[in-house]
């Protein structure tokens, strides 16, 4: 098999860490397989050069900001490489540029454009290991560019794409997929499988384990993305194809989004246009609108509710005081003490009754649900943030998903 | 006027630090030159760097370590970079790759072979400040190489030969070339001026303020070099062509290498090429042999004398042992307690009785002089270590080089 395996900042985190992660390369090329190995900078390192940066200026050139950056993956890199010929491996270390990563020009947020897989190919083929600075790839000029948040799982998954990798293991503290948060309910399970959409909704909804961006990268390449831990040796959680699951459970996971705030517009002036005028302007200061519900009242004045991350309410605010202030709106409040459950599963375009089962386990346990939107394969409610986990673990149990 | 700045270690040793480079580089740009920096890894950085390495494996991959180590002087220029700009400059950081330095593919130890500066030449035409991560440059598969201790410097020389700069200047935590050490002579003088040819003595006798290396490139592509301290405002010494120095004097200075220990052969057997073989095998193992001296005793037997510096004893240990195992010598023995002073000057061409005046002050102190080789502007003489101080005292004293 050609495995790319992927390891994060805390399983390099220091020098005992990355021997760690040596041996376990090592056992995987041992087995038989080709092993191409992508790694973040040491835990640590990545903050400590921003707030280096942030020590000569507010706002540092991003082109600066990527040469700086890019630092810290290639100082993994390099050592990862060394332990593993000192253990007898033939391995070869790579920047983001040779393993020919090229991304757009969006400095600091690059999107990658294209892979030359050359010398990775060629070094595979001739037996090495090949460890790749994640995080980083040149633009067309040549110019190094950095990948964002969550970038080194990216490079991992393109990588796996344009290798035709078997499998793309992603390495982290966390050992899978659970059907929800085990801090909340102690009977959450691993899952053995999942498809990338249910993983989609359940990244977007607050499972940190997998940033969005790597997802649908993989199900775009169709890469089988495994999840699992480098702390141990507990197998992890894969995310496939729909089609590889033979048996897909009715619900998946309940996922919880603390993120979340509601803003409610009462007394929207009744002229054509005004909704699409609030929420061009919302989506041109980049706020993230997520449900919106909008009702006329008895008096025929129309009140619009809507939920954005609470990183974005300040800007949303500043938006809505406008349309206030111009007497477009009567008054507007904001509350942040709500949060978002919601069922996911694939097995829910087959089946009916799975949101009828939601909102009678909501109502069972004396719960309101002040918002509701569906999509094929989830159900999400907004709730009193004080109901949070009673709510997670009432649903946990209605699904049976202990079992 | 073009000046090329390079900044090393200490000078950027903290955040404190590069805010101080900054400032000074901003004065440059504002007095109406244009300035390109050229920057060494913080102090302690590559160091570390090493250490990890060296963690993993006595003896690590050399393409490895020029990946790892080239990180330190990426991270030194993207801040510096970042603080001019935040004092209003225009500015661009660039990694070796950018700046245009090819060199050889000889890892670790790389030498420039071709600079193309057409990226530093179009930002300093368009007003920029160029901030160049000095140590390193690519080879011609575009790998990262790095030049080896003083590389920085290197890559400052190189670079302002490259852009025909009026000045390099080379900032480090010393003001600039002595008459002789300070700490043993307080009387010592800066020296204003001094020619390539005094330098190249001098560095290679111990003075540590500048590599030989560099300093043979700045006289090769006629570089005028400037050595000051970054800590203050105090003029520094220019390196420059001897016909750019009116007036030289008789004697630039006197050096001291503690540095060297003293091999003697005792009965070296009398047949044909036997000094040739010693000296080749010497040769072979990479032992810097200095002076040699070859004298008869009166039973015939031939004794010859040499040194060497304390670093590379053991080797020559190794290479002599196996002679007198051979029987072809008849017993070695080993001085460490012995050093050698230097008195350096371009005037020596043009005046006589400069040596007589370095015997006789010996002579006046009391001090055996153990071993003497001249060049053209230097007197070197190899005297017991315990003299050192007072040897350097006596003849900075007799040159009168503190008027």
């Amino acid at each position: 098999m050609l495995i790319v395996q992927k390891f994060g900042g805390t399983s390099v985190g220091d020098l005992e860490r990355i021997q760690n992660v040596a041996s376990r390369v090592s056992q995987s090329k041992k087995d038989g397989n080709d092993v191409v190995v992508v790694v973040s900078a040491m835990s640590g390192e990545t903050n400590k050069l921003v707030a280096y940066a942030e020590h000569f200026s507010k706002n540092p050139a991003q082109p600066e900001m990527d040469m700086l950056l890019s630092a810290g993956e290639r100082v993994t890199a390099s050592l990862l490489s060394i332990a593993l010929q000192e253990m007898g491996h033939d391995a070869t270390a790579m920047t983001g540029r040779k393993a020919g990563i090229i991304t757009d020009k969006h400095h600091t947020k690059a999107r990658i454009e294209n892979i030359n897989p050359k010398m990775m190919t060629d070094a595979v083929k001739s037996g090495k290991i090949v460890v790749v600075a994640g995080f980083q790839g040149v633009d067309e000029n040549g110019d190094v560019t950095t990948l964002g948040r969550g970038g080194s799982d990216l490079s991992a998954v393109a990588i796996a794409g344009a290798l035709g990798a078997d499998l793309c293991e992603i390495y982290t503290d966390v050992s899978g997929i659970y059907t929800t948060d085990p801090r909340i309910e102690p009977k959450a399970k691993k899952l053995d499988k999942i498809s990338y959409d249910e993983m989609l909704e359940l990244a977007s909804l607050g499972a940190k384990v997998l940033q969005n961006r790597s997802v649908e990268m993989a199900k775009k390449l169709n890469v089988n993305l495994v999840t699992r831990t480098s702390f141990s040796n507990e197998e992890g959680t894969l995310i496939t194809k729909e089609e590889n699951i033979m048996e897909a459970p009715l619900v998946s996971g309940i996922a919880l989004d603390r993120n979340q705030a509601r803003i409610s517009l009462m007394g929207v002036k009744d002229r054509p246009g005004i909704a699409s005028d609030i929420f061009n302007r919302l989506a041109t200061e980049e706020v993230n609108v997520d449900m919106i519900i909008q009702n006329k009242a008895h008096d025929g004045a129309t009140n619009i509710d809507f939920t954005v991350p609470v990183s974005d309410l300040y800007d949303a605010k500043a938006v809505v005081d406008a349309f206030v202030q111009n007497k477009e709106i009567d008054a507007d409040s904001y509350n942040e003490e709500i949060c978002k459950v919601s069922v996911v599963g694939v097995g829910m375009r087959s089946h009916t009754g799975v949101a009828a089962k939601a909102f009678s386990t909501m109502a069972d346990n004396n719960i309101n649900i002040n918002m509701i939107s569906t999509s094929e394969i989830k159900i999400s409610m907004v709730i009193d943030e004080k109901y949070a986990e009673l709510a997670v673990r009432a649903l946990h149990d209605a699904y049976e998903l202990d079992k």
